[in-house]
């Protein structure tokens, strides 16, 4: 079985790359099941049902998301009836929505889906290492693969989370700094690993957002209004190829560009 | 002119690192001039003279720094000494050490190196964006290459410096969050970009440390003594090809690994 | 001369507080001159044409601001041409606005008032220690007393500051953190001194937003949306006499509550 | 019953300001039951066995304490068998020692004292306001009052816990920031509250540190190791008085000075 999952979707631009190149990658490169983290595939910001279905429309099969979940508020009214939708899962007991959700292959097999927001540099959540040891738990049995989206910004924290479930998870991926790291491995243990899977949106800007306001929010340190930027797009994602006993045998890193 | 810069060397292990692969890249590789982040490199904090002299002796011409430069005391000893070190030149007027470096190249030209420490995320210096401004007039008609070093954490500030410099610096790399990006590029205007180098130390770590101390603070959130760990090395590095009129004209990432 | 300092005013409720007490203030306590902190005056976030005159015309004859000079627009319009409106004068050069003022009191004597912004746990700016040094040799020689209104929020940071001026500034008031400390007292060498002031506005709230919102963020973890509390009103200042030499003679906290 | 709760005790100043008041405010004011926070009382940072002992001598019944609970690493040989010393309860389950105690009044009434950590520009603990509800579930029926330390930062996350246990607690102190604040009252329900009762220890100082040291650091940025300072002592607390069914009837801020 083959995973492609694309890192953080960044508004327009994003979905379009996803449009030019999503059919044609799941073709090409034999994909079976497609995981992207959608917390800014919405304007920059959230997610809306019409962008989500477009998503699944287009070839995703399961939407992770981040710090940026509950940015446009009508998530409010379809997070609870969508399964595919998965937002951290260290939001306190009683947060709408689900952190985890378990998924059929096209073999058949089971796959559990996790997504966690780390906390340094970030907002105060519930430990992600303390609450994925007690999910992995309730998993045991129910599901053949473990896939995790660490949404984070420390690489500390993050390359210490690929280390906690070396062994124990099948693909663990760093997403929200919006830059691929180059650090894609198999961890001991059959663990694909990467820091971060990088953004699928406008490449000539600052993390998405256009460079000129991002530029003269820090050389003036006055408020300024970002908006996403244009122009050529980039694609960033990571395929793995699961194996026997709920390992992975690769991780191979995707990063192209396409005129929009 | 080909120039190798060598991100964050950690201590023994990076420094073993160094001497088991740096003469053969030099060689192999054609390189004429030789940067390396040194801010971790005497027993993962800071640096001593000692350690500066094995990095020089080993074939590096230049040693950048970071948030760590004052972590070894005896730095303040041989710093206003040595103008081949270079600390962030963010730092308030009056610290010890010069925040930049006019150096000549092998064929006669002249490479400014220069050090910038974000502030997002990190320590409250001053505004390395104005700073930046103002040392690049000063070094108008001075030099013919700019090389700079920016030590940050975010990858939106770091991204943002790219563009700030984009056709004003010939070289723009990042240090600081010890994992390699793989967005590496030529920026308009020639200036050749990256927004991390990644580290030379101990593969199998927490960027540098021993990974069970760094989960185990993660786990308790009780202090922990952090050490340096060991094990397989990772070097991590990008040659920069320098060009005509302050331009590169390439950039090219270094990842190797190799048995201490 | 006898100077009231009136902490951070918290939109209607806080000027409603003004109204009802600043002008029998003046009067009953003798008041010379009055500063008020006017950074949360407009809707709880930043401060409008209308409300400074209002605030001017209810007796107020300087205004200092903080973290939130900025938030409403409008300020770009008007802030160039009013002097008696001064932002933090940390923000880099070539921002709009005055940083410090002089400003005369009824016996002729020149008072200066600064404004500036902490960094710990807060934005990045130039060093506010660095920044007042050098201030204070521009304004030796032209002003009889200085008057400095340090909006920050550790506690470590603001008492550092009162030291770092004291026998340099008749009075170091604290503003930002909406809180009143008890610590008011003369510093040797005359400076009258206070960690902070607290705020004018609606005393049951959390720190002048409504307690059921701020309640809900902390305990979801949710986006929430701010609104001002309403009820009761508390009006936070100090009153300081100054004395011969530039110095205060003493330094009294004002504490009332009111029904609006 | 008149409870007495001392704020941060800092180093030996501290202590010394205990040996010389405590007794003499134990008798004068009659307090029945003294709890004093001890997270810096072994020379600036954490406690050891001798210096709790030494505190419960000299008559205080319970000791809370914060972020620097674990500073002095001999804490983990005794704290397991000292059920008078409490640290923030919000530490992960396994962590050794209590978050919370329940103690015999001299009327024979039980009171249960709790420490919490905030997390607002601190460390990453679970979430105060969950666990809070959780344990307040726990002592329902076993315990006539309710004490909280609130160890926090932001003046917003310590208001808000006061709301959050306005009626369901008898007191709710603030620590940490080491400087008092004049927002003392009794909240709807009868909860005592107080954002911060302050520290005791060498009043001309940082809080606590002496201020040569801090400002060295503010000004250059440099790495400075911090001392306790010396000099005149301030002993800062408050006295609760405990009225019926779990109320706090009056609370009064103590802040006095005295030479060593
Ligand atoms: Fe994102
Ligand atoms: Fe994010
Ligand atoms: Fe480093
Ligand atoms: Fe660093
Ligand atoms: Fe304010
Ligand atoms: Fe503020
Ligand atoms: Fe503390
Ligand atoms: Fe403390």
């Amino acid at each position: 079985m083959r995973l492609l999952f694309i890192g953080d979707i960044i508004g327009k631009p994003g979905r379009r790359a996803i449009e030019l190149l999503l059919p044609k990658i799941i073709k090409e490169r034999n994909i079976d099941f497609v995981i992207a983290n959608g917390e800014n595939s919405a304007g920059g910001n959230g997610i809306t049902k019409d962008v989500a279905y477009d998503l699944f429309n287009l070839g995703v099969n399961v939407i992770t998301m981040g710090n940026h979940t509950w940015d446009k508020k009508e998530i409010f009214d379809f997070i609870d009836g969508e399964p595919k939708l998965i937002r951290p899962a260290n939001y306190p007991v009683g947060t709408p929505g689900r952190g985890w959700g378990i998924f059929t292959l096209p073999n058949g097999k089971k796959i559990a889906v996790l997504n966690y927001c780390g906390r340094v540099f970030m907002d105060n959540l519930d430990c992600p290492f303390q609450s994925v040891g007690r999910v992995l738990e309730q998993l045991k049995g129910n599901c053949d693969y473990v896939f995790v989206d660490f949404h984070g910004e420390a690489t500390s924290e993050k390359v210490a989370f690929g280390w906690h479930l070396a062994g124990r998870a099948s693909v663990v991926v760093g997403t929200h700094t919006h830059v691929q790291t180059a650090d894609e491995r198999i961890l001991p243990g059959g663990t694909a690993y990467i820091t971060d899977v990088g953004m699928t949106g406008p490449r000539d800007s600052v993390i998405g957002v256009k460079k000129e306001l991002v530029l003269k929010k820090f050389i003036t340190s006055l408020p300024v209004r970002f908006e996403t930027a244009a122009g050529t797009l980039q694609f960033c994602a990571v395929i793995t190829e699961l194996a026997e006993k709920g390992k992975a045998a690769d991780i191979e890193r995707i990063n192209l560009t396409i005129e929009p």
